[in-house]
């Protein structure tokens, strides 16, 4: 019963390219980095899956409900507008970490990351059947009276990367859960169908351990866009509420 | 004897914005975020400066030699494309925790990231006198050998995240050093004048702690980009003859 | 029996825009323009559609197939991402003349162009029985051959421009044709059914009129790019037959 | 007694790139146009020139005081971040045409535009001395008015194309200036030293062969930015005053 299906984006052979024929200026890197995610983001925004940026040259979408074609046009529309190609491993699961990583064994299988082999190729078939995805979307519980006091806004970031980085490795190995950073205070995690309780505990785990308070909104629907709407309406209730974890039942459920 | 100067970019009134009237589409946020910064990184880039994306609604830009006609151009075209604002805080100091420090207050005082009233703001006057920064750029040590036997590309990043995270807490507290991600297995920190011992030091403990082996590259120059590329041609040196410190002198020197 | 289906999308109230308070840094503006454009490109090309920058406050798109959902989430998007709004007018015909003048009062209903009252309206249905659409791909007949003997590259740009006006000018008179400028020396239009010798006889009076001597590639589809895409291939077997109309059948005929 | 700083930048080699190995997706080459050129507005912009799509593959950046560092790291930036490369001709003169006479020049004693050996050349010495440019900026008068009775907007769009062509030939052929189209019914033009009843003359010629009416504003400074900005404060004044031809004097004259 495969329910997330998940696309892993990888720029063919980046590292190489960054310094051939000798380093290329970082702020051109950075700013092509950007566009491509934002890119990336957009195109499969447009068939309501999101996309996480991770670590740029190896980025994750969440893509139920995108098929092969649209794939393979969103593919074909970076090759064609950037100096760097990209490569595409699909797959869907029951979790996404085993949807993760079957699609990184079928990028592999065609060649590593800094293979000069491999270019643009896309593996892995779109699952029609995939067709529901749970997201989770937290963030820090007062980040601004809790971490204004602090002299230097670099301590607040650290502060924030702490909890994140706590969260993601809970949510991974306790949920099967694929936790990223997206801005600010907010992480959104794409989950297997979880139980509130769940989550809960983990939420109190990790400011045990790293001190950060998160609170969440968890969304489940047809199509990335859908169920992290909800989960976003959610997390206002959240707000609203004063509570820990809230839920928004979506058509689907 | 200041060195550094850093420009501290806020979103005004982001998180409010990203809830009104109601929470708008993940993917145009991650869109709109990414192409910020993008703009902002070829922005300080065409003057030679460096910027990091932070938490995207708080971003940091090393502007040694940027004036103050040159930043508000910058702010104005920002603002001219943008459904949201940025105001800027400058400031330089012998250390780069000093200088983001002082920017953070002086943009404070001019109200609070989610204050409604401060809107476009542009505090603290660039100064000439910042004539020289000294940049450290840092990889992974064969992190394609070690990594990929992971069956997860998830896993990956976190390990990365993990090492990324030691570094920049050590960085900051050992060296007062501000450490970035910025993309694939790198990590670009601005520093005061350091020694190599200390770095390698630093480095040593970073591996005890996290498991993640850096080797690093360090540049000094006029602008971001004279000591980054320099930095970008010392790690350069590491990866070819095997050592983990290396250190490129500039004109400048 | 419509065939063509055209959206129209204006910027809201964009001149009173850009000298409020004062006239805004036109640099700033034509980089708006420019990326609003390429992101509109790219929205509807998500869905095989192509759209034409036009006077870039009102763009035309042709968006055979791209139902309600998918021109409200482009709007959307645009919408959430820009700091001004753009307005749809959908409408489909027998002729793209025909469509984009009942697009253009559905739109004017709602408000004019500069209405401050008309934000973000999006009038008229896509209709899924618009299945089929005629894309004409013209360029200059060696073009580099005849204009580089021109001193001065701007006259070699009014004399592309010219002819494109002329042909412009006798597609929408003679043949319901809307065609568009979009770069180098190519211009592309929309169109209804067309026979060869039609099209052939509006080239020979272009040519005599401005001199400028045309060929194209003509092709039909479900959808825009699948029409562009033959029509382009079409372009390919002039270019090398040495024709001046020539036309590839695409599946849907 | 050069004034004027023109940089022609011409993609290398783009007719053949866009069709090999096969004609690529037409939304995709618009967007990496629209892209492309929004960039090189922008990286001009951040030394306050101005910059015009022209054919897109062709196109003319006013410079006055942007240095040979500056050209060649916007180049670079490009050139980073692009499929495609881009070379620069530069040429100062004391009009706009015999500049970009000259800038042609020195880039085809490079190769030609479809020169598969020629790739990112910089031709041409940026010239100090150029410290003076007028720029005129035009706009239709009351084109709401006299075009909202049109039924179809593309009949608006021709009317201004018609305007727009007749002024451009007749600014080049009368007063050595260059105009380009730049979005709604607006008209940018570089312009060598010239008297206000020079370009009324010219004005009511086009007036009285293509039908349009347009106003002007004049403005004159150190840079494009500055000139252009005085250009369009002028504008404002023939809107509010009713005038045809109205000059903001800047600081320079």
């Amino acid at each position: 019963v495969p329910s997330t299906q998940l696309t892993l984006v990888q720029i063919d052979n980046y590292g190489p390219w960054t310094v051939t024929p000798e380093p290329r200026r970082e702020p051109d890197l950075q700013a092509l980095q950007a566009r491509l995610y934002g890119d990336l983001a957009q195109g499969v925004g447009a068939h309501d899956g999101y996309a996480f940026y991770d670590r740029f040259d190896n980025m994750v979408a969440v893509t139920n409900g995108i098929d092969r074609e649209d794939h393979r046009r969103l593919q074909t529309s970076l090759n064609n507008r950037y100096p760097v190609s990209v490569s595409l491993g699909v797959a869907s699961a029951e979790t996404p970490v085993a949807a993760l990583s079957t699609a990184g064994q079928r990028l592999r299988a065609a060649g590593g990351a800094q293979d000069a082999d491999r270019r643009a190729v896309l593996r892995g078939d779109p699952d029609p059947t995939a067709d529901a995805v749970t997201m989770a979307h937290f963030d820090v519980v007062d980040v601004t009276g809790k971490y204004t006091d602090e002299l230097n806004p670099f301590d607040t970031s650290l502060a924030v990367e702490s909890g994140y980085l706590e969260l993601a490795r809970r949510m991974r190995r306790e949920n099967d859960s694929l936790a990223f950073f997206v801005g600010g205070d907010n992480v959104v995690a794409v989950c297997p169908a979880l139980a509130d309780d769940v989550v809960e505990r983990t939420i109190g785990r990790v400011q045990d351990a790293a001190g950060v308070e998160f609170q969440v909104g968890i969304g489940r629907g047809a199509t990335a866009v859908e169920a992290g709407m909800a989960a976003k309406h959610a997390l206002e209730d959240c707000r609203h509420n004063g509570t820990r974890v809230e839920r928004v039942a979506a058509a689907c459920d």
